[in-house]
């Protein structure tokens, strides 16, 4: 299986595969996710690798340079995430390993823990929101030392030699980035486990340093939500006195919100109701628009320089590309498992474009971090124990947050 | 009802009224074309001027300063066109009269004569892309000189004053530019008839200059397929080295392929078969795709840097956006009636954009036409007597033109 570019956030690698060969890049065929032989918590036997390499049929661990480290795990793409000893290599050189702080729960990691993407691999320890302090470094680490702060987000390596990882879009890998959990390593046959775990050890190139600060647990959403958020207004150069849109109200969205006023951006909030009125009016939302009122779209019509468009869900993005001006821009950052409906008339009739954009590189994600610290900007967060893992999930899938889940990994025994 | 932006070629200006003002952008709800009292060919009886203004309830060419030229209309969306004598004002000071020599036939013109944009008024002349020869001048008329050779687009007018027209962008006009035909003129209840028809007066502004050469057939089709496929071209900077897919090879495609080739650009035909591989390596394509040849598709994957799709009916677009590379835009240039599928997947992994972009604004069809004189492009075209337009359309709806039907105006008697 050749490697595609992928990313953890809101885009299934597999997924694309599939997409990029089958006929029409349309259909993406129902495929049941990649079932190892669970096994049950702390339990040695042996398990294969990532059903890649079916040489690979012995447990990780008990190769040389191999410990494990407390995890939530999901086997299967039904029953709920419980405690499992994930497999972690030992630091090499150049090698980073931080004691987990906090997990942010990203809603990516749902639709993987169910294979809702159809590309799970199990047992997977989900989490690529991670903050935590730097309890060991390799002999060549030179990023960050002993002590510090450090963060990790949805990519643990990449190529590092193809044209965008050579500037830095780690994310857009011509042999696809290797994702912080649910993929393998780039030996082949090593799964990947996430920061629903007590330890990571991560290559320094994609360790991100953290600045010492209070509210930790805020900054974990950073890792991901906020540089999903970030990258498309800095790479559409979105700054003081830009018109921007932002479509949903909600763990990227929020975010997306915070760093567009930041940037200096006048911030038109698109939400499907009144319910987060006041909430977006907080973060520094200029107009509140009910996205199913007429008359607000209406107004709102051929007036934005920019619409990033944070909804995974199936929704209209006719109406929305309506309140770009000429040669606007609409990103989105979220991605509906099925085709959305593009009008043409509405993108040639004033030259406007719609984009994708995933994550962030390694660099930007690094700005990002000093740009939120400058800028006292954090997520908002509601702090759960690892042991409510599965409850969060259910509330997430009611939107019942503002606006992220983070797991206290001291809650991991 | 207010003006919105419109063009001619592709897209309907109140097939986008509607779209704007519908309640999710999407539905374009079915309308009967506004039918006017009919006149019979050369008949002189009295009908409304535009079904807009109810008090203009005289025939326009009993005004002052109205005579009549001779044409051909479409009467309803379903009789063949026929003779017609459509009227024209008398030439103002900043007016150019223009004897129209050739006038190509495009899709468009069938579409609107057939009202299967649901925006359509009769009588209606169609024809968008006029050569003809300057028969008179006003006063003020600096542009073109007696004699000239002069050339009329898809506009007419605009309202001169939004921040694109000052642009030059008059196709994007803020308040919707006038159309060439099955439009108002800025008073606001003069139909506007297009160049089936012996002469046209148009105010300056939206004339173009035309180099004498001898193949003046082959030049009309440039005022329309010419400027927008040239337009998205230089808008995104295809050049020399860049690597470009054109998307249908028709009266768009074989200017897209030929332009992109003038510029330097290596360049990329999709096709649905495999009949007009000979004439795309004539035209100096470097490679041809059938796209329903997966193998082939795959071939092309994340190579190109730009593609231009020329194609309005439904169409596959998500495979065709995997051919494009990192940043690389697809520009839809065909307004198909109804949404495409669009995946996510495609656009975010890879941080692709999908743009629309409608015919040029004056200044730049004007760049354009010198462009083509300077690297010799003109269109390939069958000439057929104003006589056999009703069988042209037929033969269009089969796309049995290699690429472009041109009427000779001179057998309008």
């Amino acid at each position: 299986m050749g490697r595609h570019p992928g990313f953890t956030l809101h885009v299934a690698r597999s997924a694309w595969t599939r997409l990029a060969a089958s006929r029409d890049g349309v259909a993406i065929q129902g495929e049941s996710g990649v079932a190892h032989q669970a096994p049950q918590a702390r339990d040695t036997q042996r398990f294969h690798a990532s059903g890649i390499d079916s040489q690979a049929d012995h447990h990780p661990c008990t190769e040389k340079r191999m410990t494990t480290t407390r995890a939530y795990a999901a086997f299967d793409n039904t029953s709920p995430l419980r405690p499992f000893d994930a497999p972690r290599r030992e630091a090499r050189a150049s090698d980073v390993t931080i004691d987990v702080l906090y997990c942010g729960i990203c809603h990516s990691d749902l639709h993987q823990a169910r294979n809702e993407w159809r590309n799970s691999k199990y047992p997977m320890v989900p989490g690529h929101e991670i903050v935590g302090r730097v309890v060991a470094v390799g002999d060549k680490v030179t990023k960050v030392k002993l002590g510090q702060l450090a963060g990790v987000g949805c990519m643990v390596d990449s190529c590092r030699e193809c044209a965008a990882c050579k500037r830095g879009l780690e994310q857009y890998c011509e042999k696809g980035n290797t994702q912080t959990y649910n993929d393998v390593d780039r030996d082949g046959k090593t799964p990947t486990y996430g920061g629903y775990s007590k330890r990571i050890v991560v290559e320094e190139r994609f360790v991100l340093t953290i600045a010492e600060q209070t509210k930790l647990e805020a900054v974990a959403p950073l890792l991901c939500a906020g540089i999903t958020t970030y990258s498309p207004l800095r790479h559409w150069k979105v700054g003081k006195g830009s018109r921007v849109g932002v479509v949903g109200l909600g763990g990227l969205g929020h975010m997306a919100v915070k760093i567009a006023v930041a940037m200096g951006a006048e911030v038109t909030l698109f939400s499907s109701s009144e319910r987060k009125r006041e909430d977006a009016k907080r973060l520094g939302v200029h107009d509140y628009v009910v996205s199913s009122d007429r008359a607000q779209m209406r107004k709102q019509r051929s007036r934005l320089d920019f619409v990033i468009d944070t909804v995974s869900a199936e929704h209209d993005i006719a109406s929305v590309l309506a309140t770009l001006r000429l040669d606007g821009t609409m990103v989105l950052v979220g991605a509906p498992e099925n085709p959305l409906a593009l009008p043409a008339f509405p993108l040639l009739m004033a030259r406007r474009s719609i984009a994708g954009s995933g994550i962030g590189g390694i660099p930007e994600t690094q700005e990002m971090l000093d740009f939120c610290v400058e800028h006292q900007l954090t997520a908002d967060v509601e702090v759960v124990p690892i042991q409510q893992v599965n409850e969060a999930y259910e509330r997430l899938l009611k939107a019942d947050v503002r606006y992220r889940f983070v797991i206290d990994n001291a809650t991991l025994v």
